[in-house]
């Protein structure tokens, strides 16, 4: 409901091609669609360019199934769901065709749209433990619509395993970098590229690790420039800013 | 040195064009320049598009003017000095020509490439209190040759205020939002666009805000996608990497 | 056991209408039933106009099922207890006829008052995941005799959601916003109403959220004037206290 | 801009009373007034019932002094700047008529409306130390107009002293308790009283105090029913709350 | 080994009653009992007037059997085994007579010293659910030989409780309060008596309490004097501290 | 106020004695003495055995020297305020005869009862820099009528020190350990001896010290059994509690 | 890759001995083995005189032993796999001959190479539950080649254990000390002794020990000079530092 | 007073050549000065092969300045004092000749023995604000006997200034790695190198470093082997054990 429509609207009711009621009606009804435990935001893909994605932890798998339902019906657009157990997968694929389940990044996905690979997102890991995260964000960018390349067990403790593949580094339009730990991959990449970087903290690690909290406060202390930061184990919001950051580069916009 | 330039090095030795002890000065000639307290990273500019950023805070007038020194020295690149007191101005200003102040981002610039303005970033701040640190990310990216939009004192306790300008929130390539106390802005903003969000928590608060931490968790635990955060009051981090996002939209790269 | 009753009761000791000794046993005697583990607090009714609450956890089945014998036995209130797991109901509804139990609220509810519905309390909820939280506050205040209506699923990374529904909001006389993650709903929904908001932090989420921390450090820090806030998931707490203001609008107390 | 005045709005422009321009205009144009560095948002008393509030931190002198006088200008209800020093209070009085400071609690009021005083709100602090935080409540509640009865120095290392005193306690619609160190007045006064509390944390106390934290949690945990918290040192917050919840009761809204 | 001891051993090896190397065993062998992955200090007894106590946790059951064991062969006092499962006590008792388990303290005791039952201590538990932390520190005190009271449930939420038994409190010669949540009890103890309060946090209630984080804060900051404070759930701690100045008035040592 | 007194009060009612509003009065009319800004507890000297103590921080100069010009009107007892400035010091001692102030431990004292020296409490320090707590801690035990020794610098680095010394550890009745740091030295003295230990933190340290939390957190987890803790440089509640302990010993009480 | 091997390489290439191509590929073919999900890093063994030592946690059991076998090819040195369940040994065991488990420790060893046994490391533990931590230090160090002593339970609670051993303590070249709750033994260790002493803080305690934070607060606070610490519960770690340290010592390298 | 000289001081009293007195003496009277406020452990040089070095935070220059006089009579050992203000040099020099101060070291230093250089420890700092602690490590092993390289400002975020330096890295015997920010640092050096790194975090940054928390555990959650780490702000505490291991090399004791 930007201005130019408002305008319409308001252009329309003056010359009574639609009642005042009527405006005042699309003036409230928002294009949203209320299940009582959730309004499904079908506005949401023409304001951010992807539809909903649903957050499994903390929902019944009724209400999951339910949402997936509203949000499938008629999309044209791939459907995502983060954080699903396999259960939750199984009860969704008994009503809806076509679901795939990726095991360790616990998505669920639905194949509608068959856009365009565009670009080229690059997603590095620090070590082997954290790629469940890392696929996380990859497999989100993919569904997005994006070209995701992998550099996995690159951590700094053997750091010519990254050094000898710098032209990969060089060659993203943005990368997205998974550590746990530490979490000092993210600085030794942030120096050597001139592209965006974005940093995912794992959870991978123990005792002083304090659930990533080790990881977090080190990304968010980088010494090198251009790194940015998202939750502990947020693969899917690296992966969804990395997509709009690389929508940017595709089309020049 | 890139794996091109590499070949070409073998090859010129290979030719007897060089000998073998110039090249392999060269392989470990790398460019910077030893001060002693500090190793001027010149190839910075070549590797990342911007020269090396000076960090005032902990560093003596001394080092710090000299630093500023050498990397003047025959620059056609903006410098960018971040956490600068007044003192250390006057004191870059007496031996620099055309140094410039900006009091409230505790920012010291010095002018030697006029580049053209690309793009459009823009940065929005919840209150008052924050434009500090919003100057610092706005200035910063100025700096980094980008145009930069500012909407301050925004805030959430009346939003009508944000909402009635969603058109220049969506005119805009990249945004930064800027915010203290409850950072609740971040989610709002993110919601309401389809570009790539950059948070900046601020310290700004009192009690249980914990310096910045309560914005930052706030920001970290955002329920909007596409975005990342950066440090507390790290106004220079959102700057530099909005601006290496805008670059990608300017060129397609 | 306040000044009236107790010059009362002197007046009547001085009148020899009771002994001194039955006046100090009244004095003495508070009204508190001692069952070695617990002592039952029968004056609370009189005292804050609800009998007391059982908070189920760290409690044996049998401690919970005598207490809430003793509360039941004549009883013309209601009787609530909270963090009740089904196995805690079904003892409890061996030993008392007419229980109910609430799942997702994880609260036992035993109705032996039939209070005139008075005024109207808003739950707002931002995420379907807070929902269980969200419950057990509604049912609270509903058990302690209020009209509650429930708005559901209205967080602000869609805002449109809330933003057509701000009559709802308007037209309580106190409103719960109960949030997780960044918990950014509650200054939103401060700043666009004037009934005091108390705010529910949940501990959806994961990561940075440590358990709920985020948002109760963001809605501790609202830029919203008229907003407190309870304990992480503490839905009847908040309730609770909403009861107690919306009996203030009622009889204009 | 609420339905009703939507309506109207609407129906205006259909009779042609005013142009679709126009009636945009009104749309877009909301009630605040653009500073560049602050928005007044002068449409918060018709929305929440009394002017925005200025919070003096981290706002240069020069930028109070503005908004000041722009709140001022015309106004028919009192105005209120927090955490103020006196310096500001000394520039705000050098160009605006009848400001008053109150020195502990570091507020700055402009009396402009003589508001009936309504009702009856309790502040009660545990100690002499946390008397500041209290003022700032109180003179917050008193400057929105409130009657406000005071109950100071009633910590429960002396609990008499709070005990002879329930009387005062009962009496009140409201109860504030300010205070610090280990904050069990609180739950003390929660359990007394049928009446909402809104409990202030203070930074008074030192060690494992950290900051008022330790106050902060204790208040949140508080075992009594119908407390909720605001944050540490957050007096004008709970005098705020206070007076919206003491309204409900005047008016029997 | 005191000074007294080793005046005599030194002169008994001038008089040649013992050998050099002899004497050297004896300022060499200190009176423990090397099982390799345990030293048991069978001097503790002397030293501290009681035991060694068994801390079970993160011992396997075979170390705890054999370390009881040791303990008691030909002991002559009271042996105590701490946060001890059932299955350690059944495994304990397999092989040693007349082994007690008290279930909800997690204690396992062997009686084998009648000691006269000394002085007067009184555990004051705040809730229900902090009877295990409070029957831990009463059956450790008992097993040392004090005779103790108890007075359970008495938290602030109804005062009265507490307040019509002050006179239990004033007989005591040292009191142990227990409470999880705000542990406010502590303090309004401490301020009631002149005596001793050992304060006793615990991990009861949820969110904001940190796992008793809130309460031992809330302790550590009391405001009544004469209150020291031990670890979150530590009721062992608590009664051996206690006997140890029971003793004191005991013997006026 | 004990039962006692009020069977008392109560006959003299029923006998006319005294007349039921003079009765109503004395149940009112607990013994504090309100000066609006603080209550004054005259009554704690007979609760608790020592007058109320003033805790300087946060008060005003004015308040602290009113408070002790009322606490010492006709008293026979010792007077102490803590955390008190040089400063404040002298606004006292002008108004005040025989005011002592003790430059390091901040304390100020007026001796007004010559009370019989008692027993034995040693202070134990483990550096030098923790010495102004430790003399908080042994002037207000001394203040308090007893006999104290002190122990200085004693740290485990060294441990010989304290080794050589164990003597003067086991003729004490109470023992206050006052340690920064890593705060080891409690564990060590306290199983050494067979005596209430009482441990106090101290913020002498730097980095991750936090203030004095990582002794804090050592000393409510000593390995060592008879240990409690009071708060981050409390010296004055380890003198307070020591006394009432050392008092018990004293007596045979 | 080091200064000689390069300035053969480009001899060589001078020389015509190997083409540029051959050069490129030996400049960018560094030695390690990428199997997708790893990346095994050959070259440790030559660059730090221990090949990779394998994480299991968060590795799914087919990558452990995928990575295993590949580390085992023709290996001549000891092969170790920390963190391992038994269900990852037996698993590995199936697969790979001669293979070890250390169940307490969680260790997989496998013995190729046999190292002459050098020096000696002295693991120290405070408590019999701080043994798997302690073990899992003298079994890296002893698989890396190193001579290892154990000293275990000797806690501070009773000293003596310790004291009367300190001739261990004075013959071994590095000392590593275990310990959980408050970490004391470390600075005790530590000032007798003239050697390093490496501290590992375990998670054996409970409350405020936060999982060990308690004992790694004060192990990073020892006033004992020559101490180092390690994650808590690494003994891997620390079992890995003293060996190279060792190692110094043995070659006096 | 270890065993040997146990044995000898026994024989002699055996043999008359000393009295039972005068053992008994020997045997309390442990090698220390006591000076009230500080007792000199004088014996430590001989334990720990250096004499105490006087922490000067929290304590007066008076106790400085007596405390070092005592240690330099007659001393033939370096003496030095840490976090020293110029006011206490000028103090001590007004007093002892030869007294050096090391400005950002805040380093006090008099050379009274003049050791051979030993060996090789190499000091690595990220930052040029990072100087002042390295400098501390430096001077402190300097003045211990060693020879110490630098190589300072090599911070990842321009990697090449390390990596052309790995020979500087693998020449050394031990590491001291200096860092703030995110300390990234460490674990890049710690991959390169077979010698034990031991890590300093430093409070360099601001926002969430937390006074160098941020670099402090991930420091300790170094995923390179061979680290472990000290206080934040520590270079003393790194200096002192780089030492230690510094002498193992040097005679391959």
């Amino acid at each position: 409901m930007n201005e130019k429509s408002l305008r319409d609207l308001l252009i329309r009711i003056k010359h009574d091609e639609i009642s005042v009621d009527a405006g005042l009606d699309k003036l409230k009804d928002l294009p949203f669609e209320d299940l009582g435990f959730a309004k499904i935001d079908h506005h949401r893909q023409l304001r951010q360019g992807f539809p909903e994605v649903i957050y499994c932890a903390g929902k019944t798998t009724e209400q999951i199934v339910t949402i997936v339902e509203k949000l499938a019906e008629g999309a044209d657009n791939n459907i995502l769901a983060t954080r699903a157990s396999y259960e939750v997968y199984e009860a969704v694929a008994a009503r809806i065709p076509d679901v795939e389940y990726y095991d360790s990044a616990r998505l669920i996905v639905i194949r509608r749209g068959e856009q365009e690979k565009r670009g080229h997102i690059l997603v590095v890991s620090a070590g082997t433990s954290d790629i469940p995260v890392a696929e996380e964000a990859a497999i989100t960018a993919e569904v997005m619509g994006n070209r995701v390349e992998r550099l996995y067990d690159t951590g700094v403790a053997g750091i010519h395993r990254l050094l000898c593949q710098t032209d990969k580094l060089l060659a993203a339009r943005v990368i997205i970098v998974v550590a746990g730990m530490e979490g000092a991959l993210v600085s030794v990449v942030g120096g050597l590229v001139d592209k965006p970087v974005i940093a995912v903290p794992t959870s991978v690690g123990y005792g002083a690790s304090f659930g990533g909290l080790a990881a977090l406060l080190a990304m968010l202390n980088s010494c090198s420039s251009g790194v940015s930061v998202v939750n502990i184990d947020n693969g899917f919001g690296a992966g969804y800013q990395a997509s709009l950051i690389n929508k940017l580069g595709e089309a020049g916009i």
